[in-house]
C-alpha cells in the first residue's frame, strides 16, 4: 500500500507520493528478465492495490512461476511485516519487514515502503514496487507462465481504452476515497467527495448495460475497479466519510461488485478481517483509539447479482481458475463466503 | 446533551454520569410552581435528550407557556452558547452560556454543564436538567396549558409498561450507540455493540405488528426512541461505529421511524445540520480533524411508510400540532423535508 513511516496521514489536501521504484521484469533481454522461481511478489491481504496483484496472479494461474509472501494487516512506523509467518520471517526471503527488502537494494531508500512489492529472491533486493505497471506486466510478460486457459486482461485492441477508464478510476474512485478520508479541513474533503460521488454515478451509469467496464469480458479495469469497492462497505463508507451512501446502495454497482465477487479470483482474495483492521488500527490519526468497527453485515455480498442478463464472457476464450493453493486460502473466519476449497460459496 | 466540559469522552468503558439536578416543576404547591411565562427551556437541536423535550413540548402545545432558547450546534470546554443569537446572548435570559444560568443556582457546580434545561426566568436559575422527568413533567404537571388536541403521552393505564419499555431503549439504544463510540478497548466496543443490536433486533420484531412502541398512539416511548433513530445514519453508523446496518437497512424500524419523521413535531424537530456538526465537531477524540461527512443521502426519510396498515391512531383522540412558530423553524437548508411552513413535506 502507497503509505508507510509516516505518523500521520491527514494532510490538509492529501496527495499521493507515486514515486516508485520502476524497474520492470520483462520478458525480452533486460535486467530482469521473466523466469519462473526467482521473484517473490510480497502482499498484504489488506491492501487494494496490493489486491491487485493478488488477484491477476491468480487469474493467470502464476502462482508456481511466482510465491507470495503474506504481510499482516498492520504495520508500525517501519511499515509492514511478516508477523504472520512462524518467527516472524518470511520463509523464503528470511527478513521480519518488506523494508529490508528495500534497504537490500537502496540503502538510503527515501520514499515510502509499500506493498505490492516484487523481490529478486536470489539478491533479496526488491525490483519494483511500481504496482500499476506490475499487473500489466504479469499480463503481458509473463504468458509463456500462464495457465492454460487464462484470460486475456490486457487485450491489445482494448488498450487504449483500458488505460483511459484506468486513469479516471484510480484518480477519482481509488485514489478518490483516500482524498476524502485522509483531507484534514472540510473544504478539501467536501471537494474530495463531491468528485468521488460524482464518479461513482458515472460507473453506475456505465455498468447499467454492460456487464463489465471495457469489452465484454473481465479486464484489468474490473480488478482495479473491485479491490476499492471490496473495501467500500467495510471501511471507506464509515472510516473514510465516503457516507452519501453504501456501495450496497448503488443497485448496478453493488451488483457489478457482486458479480466479481463471486467469480474466482475476487472474492476468494478478499480478506475482510485484514481489511479492516488495516485501516482501522494503522490510521491513529483518524481513528485515535484503533477499536474495529464489528459491522458491517456482509451477507449481501453472496446474494444473486442478476448481471448474467447483461451477457458478457468473464473469461473471454479461456476459463476460470481452480481454487487456490491450500496455503494461500483466505479462512472462513476472515470472509463468511469461502468455502473449505478457498474458493467462493454461492 | 449530558456530555459536556470534558477534553475526552472515551473511556475504556463508556459511562455516562446521570446525576442531575431533581427539582421538579409541578402543578402542585411546592417551589417551583408551574406558571404560563416564567420558565425558558434550553435545548440544542443537535442533542437528542433536548430533542425529546422540544418534541413533547410542541406536541402538546406548550411553546406559548414556556419559552425556547436555542444553543449553538458545537461547544468549547464550557459547554454549550447561545451563539445562534444576536450578540450571542439569549434574548430572555442575556447570558452567553448555558453554564451561567447554572453557576446562578449553584456557584460551585460540579457536574456536567447540560442541555436540556429549565430555567427560571425571572431568578436566571436552572431548575432542572433532569431530562427524563422534564418530558414526562410536561405531560403529566403541564395539563392546564395544553393546547386543545394535545396527545396523552404519558396514559395512566399505560405508564408501567412505557416505563419498561423507556428503561430498555435508555439502556441498550439511546445510551447504547454512545458506549460504543466512546468504548476506549476494542473488548468494551464489541460487548457494546452486541448490546445495541441486539435491543434493536428486538424492537424491530416489536414493532412489526404494532404501529407504536406502547398502545396504539404515539406515546413518550416512541418520542425517546425517535430522537436516537433520527441520529442513526447520519452520526451513529459512522462516527460511534453502530455499523452492522443503518437504519435504513433495517426495515421495520426504518418504516417506523419515517412513519413518527413524517408526524408533525418529529421531523420538524430534526435538524441534521446541527446533529451532524455537533457531534464531528466536538468529538476530537474520536474525529481528529473534524471534518463532517457530507452524507448520507437523507431523501429517504420522506417515502411512503406503509405503517398505516398496523393501524393505530397517532393522536388518540387528539390532534396534530400545527405548524411551530416561525422563529422555532428548523430551516430547509437544516433538513431537505421541512418547507416553508415549518412541516415535513412528504
Amino acid at each position: 500500500m502507497a503509505e508507510s513511516g509516516h505518523g500521520s496521514y491527514v494532510e490538509p489536501e492529501f496527495e499521493r507520493d507515486t514515486t516508485y521504484i520502476e524497474d520492470r521484469i520483462t520478458a525480452e533481454a533486460g535486467p530482469w528478465p521473466v523466469e519462473a522461481g526467482r521473484y517473490r511478489l510480497v502482499v498484504a491481504r489488506a491492501c487494494p492495490w496490493a489486491n491487485r496483484a493478488i488477484i491477476v496472479r491468480r487469474l493467470l494461474g502464476l502462482e508456481d512461476a511466482i510465491s507470495m509472501g503474506i504481510c499482516g494487516p498492520t504495520h508500525d512506523a517501519d511499515s509492514w511485516t511478516f508477523d504472520l509467518d512462524p518467527g516472524g520471517l518470511d520463509p523464503v526471503l528470511g527478513i521480519p519487514r518488506i523494508k529490508d527488502a528495500y534497504l537490500a537494494r537502496f540503502p538510503d531508500y527515501p520514499k515510502g515502503i509499500t506493498v505490492p512489492a516484487v523481490v529478486d529472491v536470489p539478491s533479496g533486493k526488491v525490483v519494483t514496487n511500481d504496482f500499476p505497471r506490475m499487473t500489466i506486466d504479469l499480463s503481458t510478460q509473463w504468458t509463456e507462465h500462464h495457465r492454460e486457459g487464462a484470460p486475456v486482461l490486457y487485450p491489445e485492441a482494448l488498450r487504449a481504452e483500458i488505460d483511459e477508464v484506468n486513469q479516471r478510476v484510480y484518480t477519482e474512485v481509488n485514489n478518490g476515497v483516500y482524498r476524502c478520508g485522509f483531507a484534514g479541513t472540510q473544504k478539501a474533503y467536501d471537494a474530495a467527495y463531491e468528485r468521488l460521488f460524482t464518479a461513482l454515478d458515472w460507473l453506475e451509469e456505465r455498468l447499467s448495460t454492460q456487464r463489465y467496464l471495457v469489452g465484454d469480458t473481465i479486464t484489468e479495469a474490473d480488478v482495479r475497479l473491485f479491490t476499492t469497492l471490496a473495501r467500500f462497505d467495510a471501511v471507506y463508507h464509515g472510516h473514510f466519510k465516503c457516507n452519501r451512501s453504501k456501495l450496497s446502495e448503488m443497485p448496478v454497482l453493488w451488483a457489478y461488485a457482486r458479480d466479481l465477487f463471486q467469480t474466482p479470483g475476487f472474492g476468494d482474495t478478499t480478506d475482510f478481517v485484514h481489511i479492516k483492521s488495516h485501516y482501522y488500527e494503522v490510521h491513529r490519526d483518524i481513528n485515535p483509539t484503533g477499536v474495529v468497527p464489528a459491522g458491517p453485515d456482509l451477507s449481501g455480498w453472496a446474494t444473486p447479482h442478476g448481471r448474467e442478463s447483461l451477457g458478457g464472457r468473464p473469461f473471454g476464450d479461456g476459463t476460470p481458475p481452480g481454487p487456490p493453493p491450500a496455503s494461500e486460502r483466505v479462512p472462513t473466519a476472515h470472509n463468511p463466503h469461502v468455502g473449505e476449497d478457498g474458493l467462493v460459496t454461492t
